[in-house]
């Protein structure tokens, strides 16, 4: 089972953040999530058409920035949103992800 | 005298202005333009310890995500931020830049 390492968001630059929302499947991605509320979901339920390994770069890239938490399950891996720490440090940012198109 | 693009804001989508604030840099220039108000800047007034290809480079990723506004005067370039533009199309953006650290 691979560990994932999620970064205390205090230490994760402005810039680090927003080269994690500058990728169309990254944005797709964080606005399925912003969808389901506080739920997780299993990384397949997120409908992207990509290769597994774009996808796994694309939730590391995201993973790295903070922007989500994957908690592993037997052989599934749920991710969610770190909803409630980003809006503390990044105010406004879930935000104009949701209402910028 | 080089002529710039300056893409109308609804052009823009949101992965590109993300990516123009995905570099410490780019993150100062528009930190240091944000504290002046309306006011213009020329480029060499904004302190960055760059070369002038790099700084270039930058003025221009800004421009491109409509982010910047160049104004040429004779031999100098005069920048000056797309705020209102900026803030009707990215709600939040500006602000978010402004204090997150």
């Amino acid at each position: 089972m691979r560990a994932y390492r999620h970064p205390p968001l205090e230490t994760v630059p402005l810039e680090v953040v927003m080269r994690a929302f500058s990728d169309p499947c990254r944005i797709a991605i964080v606005r399925t999530l912003l969808k389901k509320a506080e739920c997780e979901l299993a990384c397949n339920e997120i409908p992207l058409d990509i290769s597994k390994a774009t996808r796994s770069h694309h939730f590391d890239v995201l993973r790295d920035a903070g922007v989500i938490f994957t908690r592993c399950e037997g052989t599934k891996c749920m991710t969610s949103l770190r909803r409630k720490e980003l809006n503390r440090r990044f105010p406004g940012l879930l935000k104009l992800v949701s209402v910028a198109d």
